[in-house]
């Protein structure tokens, strides 16, 4: 069998929902593809193909002159720290 | 003169705080050191005593039961890439 490597890049990714309708399908999408940090925030690990399909679905519920979604996309984790003040809301992370 | 290089680290910040009297005040003391970057996250470039200073800012703020803030250090911005889809809120960042 040949068996391929399959890169992976750690994202964090941020969104700032205008409309309390859209807001519940967009936490919804990225439940599917990541790990929910905090209010508005994921963190988590994809493919290339998973980070494509993950942009391709947000496009289609996001308002473009209204939201924001940000991906953060770290090649290394290792350079980054995570420093948490107050209640640690979920204890699953890519960074340390 | 003795001039003494003086190391900044890279930030992302981004908060959850459930009580809507409090937010106003996290709101401000981020300002004071970072930039904003969309509802609840600000990224910034901060020496030691800043981040030092900022924490305890923010400790005296937050109910730590209820609230919860988490700081992204990044040792070098160069392997994180910023990705927007929407709208882009504030153009000023240190990751591209």
């Amino acid at each position: 069998m040949n068996v391929k490597e399959i890169k992976k890049m750690y994202y964090l990714v941020i969104y700032d929902i205008a409309s309390a309708k859209r807001l519940p399908k967009i936490l919804k999408i990225c439940r599917k593809y990541l790990n929910w940090v905090q209010n508005s925030s994921f963190e988590g690990e994809l493919t290339k193909t998973q980070y494509l399909s993950l942009q391709a679905e947000l496009k289609t519920k996001i308002n473009k002159k209204e939201d924001s979604v940000i991906f953060y996309q770290v090649r290394t984790p290792e350079v980054v720290n995570k420093i948490i003040l107050g209640k640690e809301k979920n204890e699953i992370s890519i960074f340390f």
